[in-house]
Protein backbone atom coordinates (compact mmCIF):
# COMPACT_ATOMS: atom_id res chain seq x y z
CA UNK A 1 0.00 0.00 0.00
CA UNK A 2 1.57 3.37 -0.89
CA UNK A 3 -0.10 6.81 -0.24
CA UNK A 4 0.82 8.18 -3.61
CA UNK A 5 -1.89 5.35 -4.82
CA UNK A 6 -4.25 6.16 -2.02
CA UNK A 7 -4.55 10.16 -1.45
CA UNK A 8 -1.49 11.28 -4.55
CA UNK A 9 0.27 12.83 -1.58
CA UNK A 10 1.67 13.28 1.83
CA UNK A 11 -0.52 16.22 3.77
CA UNK A 12 1.47 18.37 5.95
CA UNK A 13 -1.39 18.42 8.25
CA UNK A 14 -1.74 14.81 8.65
CA UNK A 15 1.76 14.13 8.75
CA UNK A 16 5.08 15.27 9.94
CA UNK A 17 7.88 14.95 6.87
CA UNK A 18 11.63 15.34 7.96
CA UNK A 19 13.56 15.89 4.43
CA UNK A 20 16.73 16.70 3.00
CA UNK A 21 14.99 17.77 -0.59
CA UNK A 22 15.74 14.59 -1.99
CA UNK A 23 14.52 11.91 0.75
CA UNK A 24 11.86 12.01 3.34
CA UNK A 25 10.76 10.48 6.02
CA UNK A 26 6.78 11.10 6.92
CA UNK A 27 5.08 10.13 10.58
CA UNK A 28 1.08 10.14 10.46
CA UNK A 29 -0.04 12.08 13.44
CA UNK A 30 -2.80 11.27 15.58
CA UNK A 31 -5.50 13.76 17.37
CA UNK A 32 -4.39 18.01 17.33
CA UNK A 33 -0.79 19.11 18.13
CA UNK A 34 0.01 18.96 21.80
CA UNK A 35 3.18 21.84 21.54
CA UNK A 36 3.87 24.36 19.47
CA UNK A 37 6.16 27.18 20.64
CA UNK A 38 8.42 29.41 17.99
CA UNK A 39 11.44 30.14 20.63
CA UNK A 40 14.32 32.71 20.25
CA UNK A 41 15.92 29.49 18.81
CA UNK A 42 13.58 27.17 16.59
CA UNK A 43 10.03 26.10 16.24
CA UNK A 44 9.72 23.42 19.16
CA UNK A 45 6.64 20.93 18.84
CA UNK A 46 5.24 17.93 20.59
CA UNK A 47 2.90 15.75 18.34
CA UNK A 48 0.94 12.34 18.77
CA UNK A 49 1.80 9.77 16.37
CA UNK A 50 -0.54 6.48 15.06
CA UNK A 51 1.84 3.95 16.26
CA UNK A 52 5.24 5.73 17.54
CA UNK A 53 3.39 7.03 20.75
CA UNK A 54 4.37 11.33 20.99
CA UNK A 55 7.12 13.05 19.09
CA UNK A 56 9.37 16.25 19.30
CA UNK A 57 10.49 17.91 16.56
CA UNK A 58 12.77 20.74 15.99
CA UNK A 59 12.24 23.19 13.06
CA UNK A 60 10.35 19.76 11.86
CA UNK A 61 13.52 17.57 12.20
CA UNK A 62 12.70 14.63 14.28
CA UNK A 63 14.02 14.36 17.64
CA UNK A 64 12.68 11.81 19.11
CA UNK A 65 9.80 9.14 19.35
CA UNK A 66 8.53 7.53 22.76
CA UNK A 67 8.25 4.35 20.69
CA UNK A 68 11.92 4.17 19.08
CA UNK A 69 13.92 7.17 21.75
CA UNK A 70 15.67 4.39 23.90
CA UNK A 71 18.16 3.30 20.81
CA UNK A 72 19.56 6.48 20.81
CA UNK A 73 19.55 7.59 24.80
CA UNK A 74 20.74 4.31 25.63
CA UNK A 75 23.58 4.40 22.89
CA UNK A 76 24.90 7.21 23.60
CA UNK A 77 25.25 6.76 27.77
CA UNK A 78 26.09 3.61 27.89
CA UNK A 79 28.63 3.01 25.65
CA UNK A 80 30.66 5.13 27.75
CA UNK A 81 29.19 4.73 30.64
CA UNK A 82 30.41 1.03 30.31
CA UNK A 83 33.76 1.52 28.41
CA UNK A 84 35.14 3.83 31.15
CA UNK A 85 35.34 2.35 34.41
CA UNK A 86 35.77 5.72 36.89
CA UNK A 87 33.02 8.28 35.53
CA UNK A 88 32.08 10.79 38.58
CA UNK A 89 31.82 14.03 36.58
CA UNK A 90 29.35 14.19 33.64
CA UNK A 91 28.66 17.42 31.75
CA UNK A 92 25.28 16.88 28.85
CA UNK A 93 25.39 19.51 25.88
CA UNK A 94 22.30 19.73 24.75
CA UNK A 95 19.90 16.93 25.97
CA UNK A 96 16.83 19.34 26.44
CA UNK A 97 14.78 16.10 26.26
CA UNK A 98 15.82 14.38 28.84
CA UNK A 99 16.34 11.02 27.93
CA UNK A 100 20.86 10.73 27.74
CA UNK A 101 20.57 12.26 31.79
CA UNK A 102 17.60 9.26 32.52
CA UNK A 103 20.34 6.62 31.04
CA UNK A 104 22.79 8.12 33.02
CA UNK A 105 21.59 8.46 36.54
CA UNK A 106 20.64 5.02 36.15
CA UNK A 107 24.67 4.50 37.11
CA UNK A 108 25.65 4.74 40.89
CA UNK A 109 28.95 5.48 40.43
CA UNK A 110 28.48 9.66 38.64
CA UNK A 111 28.55 12.14 41.45
CA UNK A 112 27.07 14.95 39.38
CA UNK A 113 26.05 15.62 35.73
CA UNK A 114 26.18 19.21 34.72
CA UNK A 115 23.42 19.58 31.39
CA UNK A 116 23.82 22.75 28.99
CA UNK A 117 20.63 23.03 27.11
CA UNK A 118 20.21 26.34 24.88
CA UNK A 119 16.28 26.36 24.60
CA UNK A 120 14.08 26.11 27.79
CA UNK A 121 11.24 25.53 25.64
CA UNK A 122 12.77 22.02 24.88
CA UNK A 123 12.73 21.10 28.37
CA UNK A 124 9.44 22.65 29.09
CA UNK A 125 7.75 20.82 26.56
CA UNK A 126 9.60 17.46 26.99
CA UNK A 127 8.78 17.60 30.88
CA UNK A 128 5.18 18.21 29.86
CA UNK A 129 4.65 16.26 27.26
CA UNK A 130 7.12 13.21 27.47
CA UNK A 131 7.10 12.29 30.77
CA UNK A 132 8.46 8.66 30.77
CA UNK A 133 11.85 10.87 28.09
CA UNK A 134 12.55 13.59 30.62
CA UNK A 135 11.99 11.84 33.76
CA UNK A 136 15.67 12.50 35.59
CA UNK A 137 15.23 15.76 34.42
CA UNK A 138 14.73 16.95 38.81
CA UNK A 139 17.31 14.36 39.61
CA UNK A 140 19.44 15.34 42.44
CA UNK A 141 23.02 15.00 40.60
CA UNK A 142 21.69 16.76 38.24
CA UNK A 143 22.66 20.68 37.65
CA UNK A 144 20.35 21.81 34.72
CA UNK A 145 21.61 24.97 33.44
CA UNK A 146 19.63 27.06 30.06
CA UNK A 147 22.71 28.46 28.71
CA UNK A 148 25.26 28.37 25.43
CA UNK A 149 26.91 25.16 25.32
CA UNK A 150 29.85 27.07 23.33
CA UNK A 151 30.16 29.62 25.69
CA UNK A 152 30.05 26.74 28.62
CA UNK A 153 33.23 24.48 27.59
CA UNK A 154 34.89 27.96 26.72
CA UNK A 155 34.68 28.96 30.44
CA UNK A 156 35.02 25.74 32.09
CA UNK A 157 37.83 24.83 34.23
CA UNK A 158 40.75 22.12 32.87
CA UNK A 159 40.37 18.67 33.42
CA UNK A 160 36.95 18.98 35.13
CA UNK A 161 34.93 15.96 33.48
CA UNK A 162 35.26 12.48 33.23
CA UNK A 163 32.29 11.83 30.44
CA UNK A 164 31.44 14.71 28.04
CA UNK A 165 28.53 14.26 26.09
CA UNK A 166 26.91 16.10 22.91
CA UNK A 167 23.74 15.33 22.06
CA UNK A 168 23.01 18.25 19.92
CA UNK A 169 20.40 18.04 16.91
CA UNK A 170 21.28 18.68 13.28
CA UNK A 171 24.21 21.18 12.73
CA UNK A 172 21.45 24.06 11.69
CA UNK A 173 20.06 26.90 13.55
CA UNK A 174 21.56 26.66 17.11
CA UNK A 175 23.33 23.47 17.21
CA UNK A 176 25.72 24.77 14.32
CA UNK A 177 28.60 25.92 16.37
CA UNK A 178 28.63 22.83 17.81
CA UNK A 179 30.17 20.57 14.72
CA UNK A 180 33.12 22.66 15.15
CA UNK A 181 36.86 22.87 15.63
CA UNK A 182 36.91 25.20 18.10
CA UNK A 183 34.34 23.86 20.07
CA UNK A 184 35.60 20.21 20.40
CA UNK A 185 39.32 22.01 21.81
CA UNK A 186 37.35 23.39 24.64
CA UNK A 187 35.80 20.02 25.19
CA UNK A 188 39.15 18.19 24.98
CA UNK A 189 40.58 20.66 27.54
CA UNK A 190 37.86 20.01 29.92
CA UNK A 191 38.34 16.35 29.87
CA UNK A 192 40.25 14.78 32.38
CA UNK A 193 43.25 12.38 31.40
CA UNK A 194 41.38 9.24 30.63
CA UNK A 195 38.31 11.28 29.83
CA UNK A 196 35.99 10.18 26.95
CA UNK A 197 33.27 11.52 24.73
CA UNK A 198 30.13 10.58 23.01
CA UNK A 199 28.89 12.91 20.16
CA UNK A 200 25.44 12.78 18.59
CA UNK A 201 27.54 12.56 14.75
CA UNK A 202 24.70 12.34 12.24
CA UNK A 203 23.60 10.23 9.44
CA UNK A 204 26.06 8.77 7.40
CA UNK A 205 23.52 9.03 4.33
CA UNK A 206 21.16 12.01 5.13
CA UNK A 207 23.98 14.29 6.41
CA UNK A 208 26.72 12.40 4.70
CA UNK A 209 29.26 16.11 4.30
CA UNK A 210 28.44 17.09 8.07
CA UNK A 211 29.11 13.32 9.27
CA UNK A 212 32.70 13.06 7.45
CA UNK A 213 33.89 16.84 8.29
CA UNK A 214 32.68 16.25 12.37
CA UNK A 215 34.85 12.61 12.09
CA UNK A 216 37.77 14.70 10.36
CA UNK A 217 37.79 17.43 12.94
CA UNK A 218 37.67 14.99 15.58
CA UNK A 219 40.58 13.20 14.49
CA UNK A 220 42.34 16.36 14.69
CA UNK A 221 41.66 17.11 18.23
CA UNK A 222 41.71 13.39 19.55
CA UNK A 223 43.97 11.44 16.84
CA UNK A 224 43.20 8.89 14.52
CA UNK A 225 43.03 6.13 16.82
CA UNK A 226 41.01 7.48 19.22
CA UNK A 227 38.23 8.21 17.51
CA UNK A 228 35.84 5.65 16.97
CA UNK A 229 32.05 6.14 15.01
CA UNK A 230 29.61 3.53 15.81
CA UNK A 231 26.27 3.23 14.43
CA UNK A 232 22.65 2.90 15.09
CA UNK A 233 19.84 1.84 13.76
CA UNK A 234 17.13 4.46 14.59
CA UNK A 235 13.94 4.30 12.62
CA UNK A 236 12.30 7.35 12.98
CA UNK A 237 15.16 9.42 11.87
CA UNK A 238 15.54 9.98 8.02
CA UNK A 239 17.52 6.33 6.81
CA UNK A 240 17.27 4.91 9.97
CA UNK A 241 21.39 4.63 10.00
CA UNK A 242 22.67 7.11 12.70
CA UNK A 243 25.92 7.67 14.31
CA UNK A 244 27.57 8.44 17.47
CA UNK A 245 31.33 9.14 17.85
CA UNK A 246 33.35 7.75 20.96
CA UNK A 247 36.25 9.73 21.18
CA UNK A 248 39.05 9.11 24.75
CA UNK A 249 42.03 11.39 25.31
CA UNK A 250 44.45 8.50 26.75
CA UNK A 251 43.17 5.72 23.90
CA UNK A 252 40.55 4.14 26.34
CA UNK A 253 39.58 1.48 23.64
CA UNK A 254 35.32 1.71 23.62
CA UNK A 255 35.54 -2.10 22.35
CA UNK A 256 38.46 -3.88 24.55
CA UNK A 257 37.58 -1.88 27.82
CA UNK A 258 33.99 -2.55 27.41
CA UNK A 259 33.11 -4.77 30.97
CA UNK A 260 30.81 -7.78 29.63
CA UNK A 261 29.78 -9.07 32.37
CA UNK A 262 28.73 -5.89 34.32
CA UNK A 263 27.05 -4.38 30.98
CA UNK A 264 25.09 -7.90 30.99
CA UNK A 265 24.06 -7.80 34.61
CA UNK A 266 23.62 -3.62 34.00
CA UNK A 267 20.86 -4.48 30.81
CA UNK A 268 18.99 -6.81 33.03
CA UNK A 269 18.92 -4.67 36.35
CA UNK A 270 17.31 -1.75 34.14
CA UNK A 271 15.74 -3.84 31.52
CA UNK A 272 16.96 -1.83 28.50
CA UNK A 273 15.11 -2.00 25.64
CA UNK A 274 18.45 -1.41 22.78
CA UNK A 275 21.67 -1.45 24.45
CA UNK A 276 23.20 -5.00 25.09
CA UNK A 277 26.77 -5.78 25.69
CA UNK A 278 27.03 -7.70 21.90
CA UNK A 279 25.53 -4.87 20.41
CA UNK A 280 27.85 -2.02 22.01
CA UNK A 281 30.93 -4.30 20.49
CA UNK A 282 28.68 -4.86 16.94
CA UNK A 283 28.20 -0.92 16.77
CA UNK A 284 31.79 -0.24 15.96
CA UNK A 285 31.67 -2.67 13.03
CA UNK A 286 31.51 -0.38 10.26
CA UNK A 287 30.56 -1.61 6.35
CA UNK A 288 32.75 -0.47 3.84
CA UNK A 289 31.68 2.79 2.55
CA UNK A 290 31.62 4.09 5.68
CA UNK A 291 35.11 2.90 6.44
CA UNK A 292 35.83 4.50 3.05
CA UNK A 293 34.09 7.64 4.49
CA UNK A 294 36.02 8.12 7.52
CA UNK A 295 39.76 7.21 6.65
CA UNK B 1 14.32 21.92 5.64
CA UNK B 2 11.33 20.31 5.75
CA UNK B 3 9.10 19.68 2.48
CA UNK B 4 6.24 20.93 3.96
CA UNK B 5 7.65 23.69 5.18
CA UNK B 6 8.04 24.51 1.63
CA UNK B 7 4.92 22.97 -0.41
CA UNK B 8 2.87 21.24 2.20
CA UNK B 9 2.84 17.87 0.29
CA UNK B 10 5.53 15.70 -0.88
CA UNK B 11 3.69 15.26 -5.08
CA UNK B 12 3.10 11.31 -6.38
CA UNK B 13 4.42 13.15 -9.45
CA UNK B 14 7.75 13.80 -8.18
CA UNK B 15 8.51 11.18 -5.61
CA UNK B 16 8.36 7.92 -5.16
CA UNK B 17 6.48 7.24 -1.41
CA UNK B 18 6.45 3.88 0.33
CA UNK B 19 4.49 3.91 3.16
CA UNK B 20 2.57 1.11 5.55
CA UNK B 21 -0.48 3.83 6.76
CA UNK B 22 1.81 5.51 9.38
CA UNK B 23 5.10 6.00 8.39
CA UNK B 24 6.35 6.02 4.87
CA UNK B 25 9.52 7.17 3.10
CA UNK B 26 9.80 9.49 -0.03
CA UNK B 27 12.44 9.31 -2.69
CA UNK B 28 12.59 12.69 -5.39
CA UNK B 29 12.79 11.57 -8.93
CA UNK B 30 14.62 13.31 -11.47
CA UNK B 31 13.01 13.02 -14.93
CA UNK B 32 10.44 10.97 -16.62
CA UNK B 33 9.63 7.36 -15.35
CA UNK B 34 12.08 4.90 -17.57
CA UNK B 35 9.90 1.50 -16.97
CA UNK B 36 6.45 0.83 -16.08
CA UNK B 37 4.40 -1.95 -16.87
CA UNK B 38 1.61 -4.23 -15.13
CA UNK B 39 2.74 -7.52 -15.62
CA UNK B 40 -0.05 -10.25 -14.56
CA UNK B 41 1.49 -10.11 -11.13
CA UNK B 42 2.12 -6.74 -10.07
CA UNK B 43 3.06 -2.78 -10.97
CA UNK B 44 6.97 -2.92 -12.10
CA UNK B 45 8.42 0.99 -12.19
CA UNK B 46 12.09 1.82 -12.92
CA UNK B 47 12.75 5.93 -12.11
CA UNK B 48 15.32 7.50 -12.01
CA UNK B 49 16.04 9.39 -8.48
CA UNK B 50 17.58 12.80 -7.44
CA UNK B 51 20.86 11.08 -5.50
CA UNK B 52 20.33 7.24 -5.32
CA UNK B 53 20.92 6.28 -8.69
CA UNK B 54 17.77 4.96 -10.61
CA UNK B 55 15.29 3.08 -8.44
CA UNK B 56 13.45 -0.06 -8.96
CA UNK B 57 9.52 -0.34 -7.61
CA UNK B 58 6.87 -2.94 -7.36
CA UNK B 59 3.63 -2.02 -6.55
CA UNK B 60 5.51 1.22 -5.50
CA UNK B 61 7.12 -0.81 -2.82
CA UNK B 62 11.59 0.31 -2.98
CA UNK B 63 13.01 -3.07 -4.43
CA UNK B 64 16.17 -1.24 -4.96
CA UNK B 65 18.53 1.98 -5.64
CA UNK B 66 21.63 1.59 -7.69
CA UNK B 67 23.42 3.81 -4.64
CA UNK B 68 22.35 1.39 -2.00
CA UNK B 69 21.79 -1.98 -2.96
CA UNK B 70 25.27 -3.36 -2.28
CA UNK B 71 24.53 -3.79 1.52
CA UNK B 72 21.46 -5.87 0.87
CA UNK B 73 22.94 -8.13 -1.71
CA UNK B 74 26.11 -8.44 -0.56
CA UNK B 75 24.92 -9.74 2.98
CA UNK B 76 22.41 -12.05 2.02
CA UNK B 77 25.29 -13.75 -0.46
CA UNK B 78 28.11 -13.73 1.57
CA UNK B 79 27.15 -14.37 5.00
CA UNK B 80 26.24 -17.55 4.08
CA UNK B 81 28.92 -18.58 1.29
CA UNK B 82 31.76 -17.34 3.75
CA UNK B 83 30.22 -19.98 6.42
CA UNK B 84 29.62 -22.64 4.11
CA UNK B 85 32.87 -23.39 3.27
CA UNK B 86 31.45 -26.27 0.28
CA UNK B 87 28.87 -24.59 -1.31
CA UNK B 88 28.39 -25.55 -4.82
CA UNK B 89 24.52 -25.82 -5.97
CA UNK B 90 22.72 -23.03 -4.85
CA UNK B 91 18.62 -22.33 -5.84
CA UNK B 92 17.85 -18.91 -5.57
CA UNK B 93 13.75 -18.13 -5.52
CA UNK B 94 12.85 -14.12 -6.51
CA UNK B 95 16.17 -12.05 -7.03
CA UNK B 96 14.49 -10.73 -10.58
CA UNK B 97 16.74 -7.56 -10.05
CA UNK B 98 19.77 -9.71 -10.37
CA UNK B 99 21.67 -8.16 -7.80
CA UNK B 100 22.06 -11.65 -5.82
CA UNK B 101 23.29 -13.58 -8.35
CA UNK B 102 25.99 -10.53 -9.52
CA UNK B 103 27.35 -11.20 -6.05
CA UNK B 104 27.02 -15.17 -5.64
CA UNK B 105 29.16 -15.79 -9.60
CA UNK B 106 32.03 -13.91 -7.18
CA UNK B 107 32.42 -17.66 -5.80
CA UNK B 108 34.68 -19.94 -7.66
CA UNK B 109 32.97 -22.87 -6.10
CA UNK B 110 29.70 -22.53 -6.70
CA UNK B 111 28.67 -25.21 -10.03
CA UNK B 112 25.37 -23.95 -10.73
CA UNK B 113 22.85 -21.82 -9.42
CA UNK B 114 19.68 -22.05 -10.20
CA UNK B 115 16.90 -18.39 -10.27
CA UNK B 116 13.17 -18.67 -9.89
CA UNK B 117 11.84 -15.20 -11.03
CA UNK B 118 8.25 -15.26 -11.35
CA UNK B 119 8.06 -11.96 -13.52
CA UNK B 120 10.23 -11.85 -15.93
CA UNK B 121 9.15 -8.03 -16.32
CA UNK B 122 11.11 -7.14 -13.55
CA UNK B 123 14.35 -9.37 -15.02
CA UNK B 124 13.34 -7.57 -18.34
CA UNK B 125 13.48 -3.80 -16.52
CA UNK B 126 16.09 -4.69 -14.71
CA UNK B 127 18.72 -5.94 -17.75
CA UNK B 128 17.37 -2.64 -19.77
CA UNK B 129 17.80 -0.16 -17.36
CA UNK B 130 20.49 -1.12 -14.45
CA UNK B 131 22.61 -3.24 -15.34
CA UNK B 132 25.19 -2.58 -12.86
CA UNK B 133 22.72 -4.80 -10.68
CA UNK B 134 21.56 -7.07 -13.09
CA UNK B 135 25.22 -8.03 -15.04
CA UNK B 136 24.99 -11.80 -14.06
CA UNK B 137 21.79 -12.79 -15.59
CA UNK B 138 23.36 -14.01 -18.54
CA UNK B 139 26.26 -15.55 -16.42
CA UNK B 140 27.40 -19.48 -17.80
CA UNK B 141 26.54 -20.68 -14.15
CA UNK B 142 23.38 -19.55 -14.12
CA UNK B 143 19.64 -21.45 -14.88
CA UNK B 144 17.22 -18.30 -15.39
CA UNK B 145 13.97 -19.67 -15.25
CA UNK B 146 10.82 -17.51 -14.97
CA UNK B 147 8.50 -19.78 -13.20
CA UNK B 148 6.65 -19.86 -9.64
CA UNK B 149 9.03 -20.85 -6.86
CA UNK B 150 6.31 -21.74 -4.92
CA UNK B 151 5.22 -24.73 -7.22
CA UNK B 152 9.40 -25.18 -8.33
CA UNK B 153 10.11 -26.38 -4.34
CA UNK B 154 7.56 -28.99 -4.48
CA UNK B 155 8.52 -30.40 -7.16
CA UNK B 156 12.50 -30.36 -6.57
CA UNK B 157 14.12 -33.33 -5.93
CA UNK B 158 15.31 -33.98 -1.80
CA UNK B 159 18.64 -32.82 -1.26
CA UNK B 160 19.35 -30.59 -4.31
CA UNK B 161 21.34 -28.06 -2.91
CA UNK B 162 23.83 -26.65 -0.38
CA UNK B 163 22.24 -22.71 -0.02
CA UNK B 164 18.60 -21.46 -0.75
CA UNK B 165 18.62 -17.48 -0.85
CA UNK B 166 14.62 -16.76 -0.63
CA UNK B 167 15.38 -12.98 -2.12
CA UNK B 168 11.58 -12.03 -2.60
CA UNK B 169 9.30 -8.79 -2.09
CA UNK B 170 7.07 -8.05 0.49
CA UNK B 171 4.78 -10.37 1.78
CA UNK B 172 1.88 -8.69 -0.26
CA UNK B 173 0.42 -9.89 -3.89
CA UNK B 174 3.01 -12.97 -5.66
CA UNK B 175 5.53 -13.21 -2.45
CA UNK B 176 2.86 -14.04 0.24
CA UNK B 177 3.40 -17.79 0.07
CA UNK B 178 6.99 -17.04 0.19
CA UNK B 179 5.99 -16.49 3.92
CA UNK B 180 4.48 -19.90 4.71
CA UNK B 181 5.41 -22.95 6.92
CA UNK B 182 4.45 -25.27 3.86
CA UNK B 183 6.80 -23.45 1.26
CA UNK B 184 9.94 -24.10 3.94
CA UNK B 185 8.74 -27.63 4.35
CA UNK B 186 9.73 -27.80 0.62
CA UNK B 187 12.77 -25.16 1.08
CA UNK B 188 14.29 -27.88 3.87
CA UNK B 189 13.42 -31.17 2.31
CA UNK B 190 15.49 -29.71 -0.89
CA UNK B 191 18.59 -28.79 1.17
CA UNK B 192 21.58 -31.24 1.69
CA UNK B 193 22.37 -32.24 4.84
CA UNK B 194 24.67 -29.38 5.81
CA UNK B 195 22.90 -27.56 4.00
CA UNK B 196 22.16 -23.27 4.44
CA UNK B 197 19.42 -21.10 3.68
CA UNK B 198 19.20 -17.12 3.88
CA UNK B 199 15.82 -15.45 3.68
CA UNK B 200 14.36 -12.02 2.96
CA UNK B 201 12.85 -11.20 6.66
CA UNK B 202 11.40 -7.83 6.47
CA UNK B 203 11.40 -4.88 9.02
CA UNK B 204 11.07 -5.32 11.83
CA UNK B 205 9.22 -2.16 12.77
CA UNK B 206 8.08 -1.46 9.40
CA UNK B 207 6.37 -4.95 9.27
CA UNK B 208 6.94 -6.36 12.83
CA UNK B 209 3.64 -9.20 12.14
CA UNK B 210 5.98 -10.32 9.21
CA UNK B 211 8.73 -10.55 10.57
CA UNK B 212 8.07 -12.40 14.10
CA UNK B 213 5.68 -14.48 11.99
CA UNK B 214 8.98 -15.59 9.76
CA UNK B 215 10.83 -16.12 12.46
CA UNK B 216 8.26 -18.69 14.61
CA UNK B 217 7.92 -20.37 11.05
CA UNK B 218 11.51 -20.88 10.35
CA UNK B 219 11.92 -22.07 14.20
CA UNK B 220 9.30 -24.76 13.48
CA UNK B 221 11.28 -26.08 10.57
CA UNK B 222 14.99 -25.95 11.46
CA UNK B 223 14.63 -25.57 14.86
CA UNK B 224 15.12 -22.34 17.84
CA UNK B 225 19.06 -23.08 17.90
CA UNK B 226 19.55 -22.99 13.83
CA UNK B 227 17.94 -19.86 12.97
CA UNK B 228 19.64 -16.65 13.32
CA UNK B 229 18.09 -13.26 12.54
CA UNK B 230 20.50 -10.70 11.15
CA UNK B 231 20.30 -7.19 10.60
CA UNK B 232 21.15 -4.88 7.83
CA UNK B 233 21.51 -0.99 7.36
CA UNK B 234 19.12 -0.13 3.85
CA UNK B 235 18.95 3.80 3.96
CA UNK B 236 15.89 3.39 1.52
CA UNK B 237 13.75 0.71 2.62
CA UNK B 238 11.38 2.22 5.71
CA UNK B 239 13.06 2.71 8.55
CA UNK B 240 16.42 1.82 7.15
CA UNK B 241 16.31 -1.56 9.56
CA UNK B 242 16.25 -4.55 7.49
CA UNK B 243 16.30 -7.72 8.41
CA UNK B 244 17.49 -10.91 7.08
CA UNK B 245 17.42 -14.62 8.08
CA UNK B 246 20.35 -17.34 7.80
CA UNK B 247 19.01 -21.31 8.71
CA UNK B 248 20.79 -24.21 8.58
CA UNK B 249 19.78 -27.72 8.66
CA UNK B 250 22.67 -29.48 10.25
CA UNK B 251 24.12 -26.51 13.23
CA UNK B 252 26.38 -24.63 10.84
CA UNK B 253 26.92 -21.65 12.87
CA UNK B 254 26.91 -18.25 10.67
CA UNK B 255 29.48 -17.07 13.09
CA UNK B 256 31.52 -19.37 14.34
CA UNK B 257 31.80 -20.34 11.25
CA UNK B 258 33.58 -18.10 9.59
CA UNK B 259 36.45 -18.00 8.00
CA UNK B 260 38.01 -14.46 8.96
CA UNK B 261 40.98 -14.52 6.99
CA UNK B 262 39.33 -15.90 3.36
CA UNK B 263 36.34 -12.70 4.13
CA UNK B 264 39.19 -10.34 4.21
CA UNK B 265 40.92 -11.19 1.25
CA UNK B 266 37.55 -11.78 -0.67
CA UNK B 267 36.38 -8.43 0.07
CA UNK B 268 39.46 -6.71 -0.94
CA UNK B 269 39.34 -8.96 -3.76
CA UNK B 270 35.75 -8.10 -4.87
CA UNK B 271 36.36 -4.65 -3.70
CA UNK B 272 32.91 -4.73 -1.66
CA UNK B 273 30.47 -1.92 -0.66
CA UNK B 274 29.47 -2.90 2.58
CA UNK B 275 29.89 -6.42 3.60
CA UNK B 276 32.74 -7.14 5.44
CA UNK B 277 34.31 -9.51 8.31
CA UNK B 278 33.36 -7.58 11.35
CA UNK B 279 30.16 -6.43 9.93
CA UNK B 280 29.36 -10.38 9.40
CA UNK B 281 29.97 -10.98 13.57
CA UNK B 282 28.21 -7.47 14.18
CA UNK B 283 25.19 -8.21 12.28
CA UNK B 284 23.77 -11.05 14.14
CA UNK B 285 23.93 -9.26 17.48
CA UNK B 286 20.68 -8.24 18.28
CA UNK B 287 19.02 -4.96 20.46
CA UNK B 288 17.13 -6.37 23.11
CA UNK B 289 13.58 -5.90 21.73
CA UNK B 290 15.02 -7.63 19.09
CA UNK B 291 15.76 -10.60 20.66
CA UNK B 292 12.52 -10.29 22.89
CA UNK B 293 10.33 -10.64 19.03
CA UNK B 294 12.42 -13.55 18.37
CA UNK B 295 12.26 -15.35 21.55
Amino acid sequence: MTISQQTGKISSTEWVTDSNGNFAISIRLKGERLFHEVSPFQTVEVFDTHDRGKMLTIDRMVMCTEADEAAYHEMIAHVPMLTHHGVKDVLVIGAGDGGTIRELVRHQGIEAITMVEIDEAVVRASKQFLPTISSALEHPKLNLLIDDGIKFVKNANESSYDLVIIDSSDPVGPSEGLFTLEFYQDVYRCLRPGGVITVQSESPIFHQKAFVDLNQCLKQIFGNDSVHCYLVFIPMYPTGMWSLTYCSKQGVHPVENLDCEKAKQFVKEHKLRYYNAEIHKAAFALPEFIREMTS
